[in-house]
C-alpha cells in the first residue's frame, strides 16, 4: 500500500462518487485516503452506497482542505456546479491536484459560464489553468495539468461523435443536430418530480430543448477540434430522457461539405481513433447496453439521404463521469490509460 | 347532464385522483363539479395531470365544505391520513356523503388507528358510522351508507384471496403469511429516495417488514369475515416494491384444517365470487398486467405440500383505490356495479 | 344490440386486436361478431388476451370470407403485411368494408410497395380504392370509402407533426430530419431475439437507419399535403427502440424557408388541427405517458437556433394502430368520432 | 501469460458464458484458451456479446474433447441440461476438470433427477463424485474435486438463507415457504413469449408453483445441512418473475422451535458466515440492486409474530450462476476465494 497515491473523493454521496469508489477500488496505484460529504452525522461511505458494503472501511468527514491536503496527492470532485469552484482553490492552495467532475471549468469563457449557469465564476485562475479531460483530443495536456475538467457526460457523446468531421473540415458547422437520448442517472441522486419512478418509468420525452447547459461545452470543444479556422460550431443539442438507469446514445445529423461515402467515414473514425483505447468504432448500430458499466464509447456512422450521421454511445457515469476521471488520473500518475477500467 | 350527480374530487393532485377523473368522466351519471388541491395558484385539473387535457375544463380551488356541499351532493377524498379526518366532518354535516380514499375510517378501534397511524383519532362519530367499502364483501351495506373507507390496495388484495377460506373455516387462523408484491404508484405521487427512478428502477426489495399499516386491516376485516367466532386472524403480512408503476400481487400461504382439495377450492372460489362481476376467479397462475387498467381482481388457488396457496391480484390505483371507489358509488347510487368501470 | 353493426376482428392475436377487442367493448354503436386466428385450435379470444376475460365470449376461427361477410359489414384486419392484400379481396367482393392495419394499402404506388417490402402487389384495384385513413388529414374521403389503409404508427406521428408546416410550405422538404423513438410493443407480439427482456430492457439504440418501411409512406402522404406542387417531401427517418410498453415520441427537425417565430407556429398548429379532436397542440414539451392509452396526439413546436424542433407523440398502438382505426370506423359509420375512444 | 490456466467456455453464447468471460478476463491466474458454440459459423465471442469488443480476440470452435483437453485445463460448462452430462464424460477421460453450471450433476440421486427433468441420467460416476459447489457450506471439499456442480441460482439465495437455521436445529423442517423473485435473466437467453419485453415488462406474476427444479435441489443441500438426522427438509418454493434484468430475492418464513429473537439470530448468521467473504450478513432489509454486479448475497433476518423471516438476495447471474463458478474455480487452484470477483 505504501506505493499508492492518496486519493480522496470529494461529494461522496451521488451517484458518479459511487463508481468512483467503485472503480479506484480495484486500482492497484490509489487508495481512497478520505471522503467528504455535507450531512451532518459523518456517515461511513458503505452506509451512503450499500453495495459498497465490506468494500471499503472510511468514514465521510466535512470538507476541510487542510486535512485533505494531509491525506491525499489528489481530489476528485464530485460536487454541484459553483461547490466546486469554492473547493478548488483552497485545494490547489496546498499542493492538490484536482480532477473536477462538475461543470464549473469546462467553459473557458467566464462570461459564458456566467450566462448558462446564472452565476458569475469566481476563480478566474482555476479557469485560466483548467485542462478539458477528454484524452481522446487532450491527451498530451493532461499529464502536466493539475486542475482538469472533467468533460459532461453528454459532450462526451457529442465531442467525440463528431471530431473526426470537424478536424477533417467535412461537415458544415452551424445546424449540426445532435439529438440525444440519457438515462435517469445522469439527472443526479437528488429526489424530483421528474424522476419519480412512475413519472418516467414507460415515459419518454425530450427536456430542456434548445437550453441545456452542455451545448456550449460541445460548442467550445468542438470549436478548439476546429482548430480556431473558419466559423464556430454551433449544435442544436436535444436532449431526451430513457427509461432506464444508464447510458447516453447521441444520434447526430450534420451535413457533409462534399459527398460523403459510409466506408470511407468509417475508416476516418477507425484511424482517428486508432490510438484511443476506449473508443470502439463499430459497423453495426451501437447500443447502450454493450457500454454499460464499461468505460468504453461505441460509435458508427451511416451515410442517409445525402446527409450524415453519427450514432454514439456510452454509459453516463463511468464514460461519461466518473471512468473518464480515472483515465485522466491515470495520464496524470503515469499509470497505463486503462489501469482499473477493464 | 342535468340528471348527473354531482361529484366533488378532493385532494386533486394524486394518482388516486387522476384516476378517479379518468373513470369519472366516463360516468353516464355524475358530473364532476369540483375539485380541491392545497396548491396555492388554484391549478387547473389538467395542468396537474397533462393526460387529462381536452377532457376536463375545471379549475381546482382550495377546500370549502360550503362550497362543495353546494356543488356536490358526493365528495371522493384523495387525501392523506389523518387530513381525511379533518375534513370528513363539515362535509357529513352539510349533507355530502363522502367515499374516503385514505386510511382514517378503516380501522374501527381508534386505538388501534391510535396504535399503528401515530395519530388520535378526531372523529369518533364517523369511526363508528363508517362502513367498509369492499363490495365483494359488505355489498348489502354500501347503497344506505353516507360514509365509505374506501379499503387499502393490499388489504383489497389480501382481503379477497383469504375471504372464502376464512368464511367456510377452512384454515388456521394465525401464521397466514401474505407475501405481497407492489408497483411503484402505490406510494404515491411525492419523490423520495426510494422511489427514485434509479434508486427502484432494475430493484426489488422488501420494506416495512411486520410494521405495514395494512395488517390491522386485514386482520380485523378477515375477522369480521369469521363471523365473531373462535380466534381473530392474524397475518403475517410482508410488503415488496416492484419495478413497475401499477400492480399488486399477493402470494398467500394458509394451513388448512383438513386436507385441501385444488379442484374443490376453485370452485369454492368462483362460487364464493359468482356474484361479484370484478372477481374473476382464473386457472392459470394471475399476472398483474392482465388487471392493469381494469377493476378486476385475478385470483386463483393451488395446494403445495399440504399447504393452500392463493395467488391474487389487480391494479392498486384501479380495483385498488379509484376503481372500487366508483364501485362503491355506483352502489350508492342505484347504477349497476359495472358502470364506467368496464 | 339488433341496431349495433357487425365488426370482425381479422387476425386476433396480436397486440393491435387486443387494443380493437378493448376499444370496441365500449362502442355503442358496434358489435364484435367474430374473430379469426391462424391458430389451430380456436381459442377462445379471453385465451389469446386473458385481460379480455369476463369481457369477451367469442371464439376465434379460421379466416373465411363467406362467413365473415355472413357476420359482419366491417372487418378490421390485424395482419401481417401480405396476408392482408390476400384477404381482403374476397372480403370486399362479398360487399364488407375493410379497415386494414397492416402496411398493404398504404403506398399507392405498386412499384414503391415492391421495393420497400420485398413483395409484388397483388391487389391492384385495392391499392386503387383505398382511402389512407388518417381522419386529420383525408377526413372527407372517409365516410365513402370501402377500404381504409390505417397509417403506420411511425408514419402517423411524423406526419401529424409536419403537416401544418408543409401545407403551409413553410419548410425546405428535403433533409427533414425525423428521429423517432418507440416503446417496444410496435414490434409486435411475437418473440425475437430484439425484443427479449434481457436484450432491451436498459438499453436504447437505433435500428434499421435508413431503411424503415415507414419512410416511403411519410413522404408520400407529406407530398400529397404539399399539393402536388413543387418537390416531393424527402424525410430522413431515424427510428429507436425505448424500453417501454408504449408510445412513439418524433423529434423533427425542419428548415425554415423564412425566418420562423414559436409563437406565430403554435398558433398555425392550433389552428390547423382546430377540428381535429385527437390533436392536442400544447405549450410544455409533450411527454408520451400523457397520452398513453388515449387517442391523442400531443404536439408542440420550438425554434432553436433558427431551426424548427416539432415533438410529436402518441400512443402506438392507440393513436398509432387500433384507436385511429375505430376513428376511421366512426367516420364511415356516422358516428361522432370520439365515439368509443375517450 | 505463461503462468496462467487456460480455462475453456463451454458454451459460449449465453448470459452466464458472457459473465464468466467478463469476470476471467480480470482473473491474473487464467486464461481463457478455447470457447465453444454450437452455432454453425464459429462466431467471434465478441460478435455474439459485443459488450465485449476489444477485450477478447478468440473464435468460437465445434465441441471436441481432444482439442479442449489440448488447450485447457479447466472447462466451464454453460450448456443446457441434458447437454452437460453428454459433454462431460469425455472431458473428465482426458484429465480436464469440469465446472458445470447446468443442472446435471446437482441432484445426488439419479432417480430424483430423472423424476424433475424427465430424462434418464447417463453418467452415473460423474453424479457420484461431483461436488456440490457451494463454497460457504462446502468449502473443504472443493480444492480436491475434478467436477463441481455449480448450484442454481434459486438454490444458492434459499440455502444461504436458512442454512445457519437448519444447521442449528432452529426450525421445523417441513412447510419452510420460500418465496422467491428473479429477474428475468434468470431464463436465459433464448426469446420465448414469457420473456417478450411487452409480456414481462409492468408484470408480475409466480409461474411454475410447486413444480421448480430448484425445490429438490434446495431440499437436497439443506437436509445434508441438517447431518442427516431426523427429517427431510421440505420446502414449499414459489418462483415468481420481476421487470428487471437481474437479481433474485428470498422471502423465507420458518416455524422456529422456540421462541426466536431477532438479534440472536442475526449474531448466528454473522457467526455461520463469518469466514465466507461473500456473504454479508446486514441488518437493514436486503436490495437486490446493492447485489447486482457483484459476487456477494445480502442477508437478513427478521421476527414476526413468531415467525422467523430471512431475507436473501444476490445477482443470478454472478453469485448465482459465474461468480460462484469462479469462486470454486479459485478454491480449486489455490486462488484467494475473492480473486477477480471484487
Amino acid at each position: 500500500m505504501s506505493s499508492r497515491v492518496g486519493v480522496a473523493i470529494v461529494g461522496a454521496s451521488g451517484y458518479a462518487a459511487r463508481e468512483l469508489f467503485r472503480i479506484l477500488l480495484n486500482h492497484p496505484g490509489v487508495a481512497i485516503t478520505a471522503a467528504t460529504s455535507r450531512q451532518d452525522e459523518a456517515p461511513r461511505v458503505d452506509a451512503l452506497h450499500p453495495s459498497l458494503a465490506r468494500r471499503i472501511d472510511l468514514v465521510c468527514e466535512p470538507f476541510d482542505a487542510d486535512r485533505i491536503a494531509g491525506k491525499a496527492d489528489f481530489a476528485l470532485l464530485a460536487l454541484p456546479h459553483t461547490a466546486s469552484m469554492a473547493a478548488v482553490p483552497p485545494l490547489r492552495e496546498r499542493g492538490v491536484k484536482v480532477i473536477d467532475l462538475s461543470a464549473d471549468y469546462r467553459l473557458a469563457d467566464a462570461q459564458v459560464y456566467a450566462d448558462w449557469y446564472g452565476h458569475a465564476h469566481t476563480d478566474a485562475r482555476g479557469l485560466d489553468e483548467a485542462v478539458y479531460g477528454l484524452p481522446e483530443l487532450f491527451r498530451p495536456r493532461i499529464p502536466g495539468a493539475s486542475l482538469i475538467a472533467n468533460p459532461g457526460c453528454y459532450s462526451s457523446t457529442s465531442i467525440l461523435a463528431l471530431a473526426p468531421l470537424i478536424a477533417e473540415d467535412l461537415i458544415e458547422r452551424s445546424g449540426i443536430i445532435v439529438d440525444a437520448k440519457s438515462g435517469v442517472s445522469g439527472g443526479g441522486r437528488a429526489p424530483k418530480p421528474s424522476f419519480h419512478f412512475p413519472e418516467c418509468n414507460e415515459n419518454f420525452s425530450a427536456y430542456g430543448v434548445g437550453r441545456h447547459r452542455h451545448t456550449p461545452e460541445i460548442d467550445q470543444v468542438l470549436t478548439a477540434v476546429a482548430g480556431g479556422k473558419g466559423d464556430p460550431v454551433e449544435t442544436i443539442f436535444t436532449p431526451h430522457l430513457v427509461p432506464m438507469d444508464r447510458g447516453i446514445l447521441a444520434t447526430v445529423y450534420a451535413q457533409p461539405k462534399r459527398t460523403a461515402v459510409e466506408h470511407d467515414l468509417i475508416e476516418l473514425y477507425r484511424s482517428f481513433y486508432a490510438s484511443s483505447p476506449f473508443v470502439r468504432v463499430v459497423s453495426h448500430l451501437p447500443a447502450t447496453k454493450d457500454s454499460s458499466f464499461t468505460n468504453f464509447c461505441d460509435i458508427t456512422v451511416r451515410v442517409v439521404r445525402g446527409k450524415i450521421l453519427v450514432l454514439a454511445c456510452l454509459d453516463n457515469l463511468v464514460k461519461g463521469a466518473a471512468g473518464v476521471a480515472v483515465q485522466n488520473l491515470n495520464l496524470m500518475l503515469g499509470h497505463p490509460e486503462e489501469t482499473a477500467l477493464l
